[in-house]
């Protein structure tokens, strides 16, 4: 039986085929129960008779891709991991919600195929897919020779989660004198790339480096997107007052918090709460970038940033350790200050 | 309100605010009362409460390019119509499996933003989804250059349905004595355009063609595929038993119809019966191109096939005057013969 539910085109329809042969195991592995596998032909089919038993279900979707982390993937020539950093960056943005994954799909194009290369990525969305019970449902390889520079691909997913509306999470309860709690990020994440490599174009990115603890650049630079579903998942089940999350993306901290506050509320962030990754610094000195555009264009060591009443804060870092206390939320006229 | 589930990512950020901007009111006229746009931080809300009058409802995904036929609007700079494209392909992806859409995502990408441009192409998405009643629910646009040639775009959608279990449509109830009704295609819709391109590549696109009837190798590359959803529907209200839908998409009738057939089913297509529209000739003459090619790359003036008992054949087709009978279902190892 053929995965007929992914599907490719373009002009090359062998390596196409190819390349759905090699990945179709990794993507079975995928499947969860709701998945009707047998049935699909040209779309993905995706049973939701459990939702029936939500007070009101509300589907949460949101298509994004991996920006030009794919140029760092091809310079260093290593695919495994580009696909963890696409589903884990679409994971953490339905998260912020309140939802869980049902199901995600992927798009890859470049301008030749290459099936074991495409295979590759497409395992690395399996792999994370599985991590966190989301199906690979479906997805499309396109091979456009004229669109796509040599070499180069693109890289896009969209995922469909799923809250019950009771627990839908939209930051509109967040009041001052809430605190505001973060978990760390592994790295650039999905955002900034094509400012970093335009800073760090003319280093040897296979060479450890002292300022990067001995990490090479490369290996910096294709750290794994870190999803949080279930750091998340524990604040959740040990009973915390989720007031608010921000996926800290494009646009850094400066950009994203405010996002989710209410009228007339700011929040304060004081750096030296969490660890500043050294590849920020490294990236901040070499091409002498303002404190200001650092936290707009990168996380700067902070992926998820979680609003909770004061009086949950000590229950909170005693189930997630890990969590450190980076700011406050403050009365005003809805920005960020860095402190 | 900023339409905040409509994202934008890459190295101008301005450009893709101003682009958000531009198409922010096209969006909205496609919003459904199940859209929960004032509580849309990332993802886009989309409430499913209907659903529970379901006997069991699946939600039905696919994500599609169109390909080259962006060349092809970037040639000849026309960018209103390729949204439509991408909307209708995905609205057929699904219908065949017997779903109505619920909501649509896009994904545009380019080496340098052009917001005027974006912005009419989602337009065109916006106006392709409500026409179906189908929500553009979010979408991203991104910059990304050293992956994108100068001046091309790719264009990716992602669409979600929704079908009743009982009302399912897989195939599995076809058999020998079927009839194989057929939709007109309006050109190739959004399959065989590196072949189309590479063949035509030496003509004037906007020089009007007798062959073509008058019309320019531009305007017939650029007619709009063309969504079969009122079409279907009309035929289901009406108590027509539908056994099978074939979207005849890359691959042809010839690959595209076999994927519905259950063991031991084959069918033939007898041409003369429907009208292969001038291009697929003009195409053929020009390239010397076998009639198998054609047939395995273009759908050659058919988009749609529908398989129906003999005995409904007469109602289906009072119904909907513009089907034609173009095969039968005959028993055999899951071929297509064109006679």
């Amino acid at each position: 039986m053929t995965d007929n539910t992914y599907a490719s085109a373009g002009v090359d329809i062998e390596a196409g085929q190819k390349a759905v042969d090699l990945m179709k195991e990794a993507i079975r592995t995928t499947y969860t129960p709701e998945v009707l596998s047998d049935t699909g032909n040209f779309g993905g089919l995706f049973a939701i008779d459990k939702l029936k038993n939500f007070v009101s279900p509300i589907l949460v979707a949101s298509t994004d891709g991996v920006g030009t982390k794919t140029m760092v993937a091809s310079k260093m020539n290593k695919w495994d991991t580009i696909g963890q950093d696409l589903v884990n960056h679409c994971v953490n943005d339905i998260l912020v919600q309140g939802a869980t994954p049902l199901f995600f799909l992927d798009y890859i194009a470049s301008s030749k195929l290459n099936p074991e290369q495409i295979a590759t990525v497409v395992s690395g969305c399996a792999t994370a897919c599985r991590a966190v019970g989301c199906a690979l449902l479906g997805g499309e390889t396109a091979e456009m020779p004229g669109v796509y520079q040599t070499g180069e691909i693109d890289l896009v997913g969209t995922i469909v989660g799923v809250v019950d509306k009771p627990r839908l999470i939209d930051g509109s309860r967040i009041q001052s004198g809430d605190v505001v709690l973060g978990l760390a990020s592994t790295g650039l994440h999905t955002n900034g790339y094509s400012l970093a490599r335009k800073i760090l174009a003319d280093f040897d990115w296979s060479m450890p480096q002292a300022e990067l603890d001995g990490q090479t650049i490369g290996e910096a630079l294709l750290a794994i997107h870190r999803p949080y579903m279930r750091e998340i998942q524990t604040l959740w089940h040990g009973g915390i007052d989720i007031r608010g999350l921000a996926h800290i993306t494009g646009g850094g901290i400066i950009d994203n918090f405010p996002r989710i506050f209410p009228q007339g509320i700011s929040a304060t962030i004081q750096r030296g709460t969490w660890h500043e990754l050294p590849i920020f610094g490294m990236i901040q000195r070499i091409g002498d970038i303002s404190d200001d555009e650092m936290f707009h264009v990168f996380n700067m060591g902070l992926g998820m940033l979680i609003v909770v009443p004061l009086e949950h804060e000590a229950q909170a870092r005693a189930l997630l350790p890990e969590l450190s206390r980076v700011g406050t939320i403050i009365s005003g006229d809805g920005g960020v200050e860095i402190l």
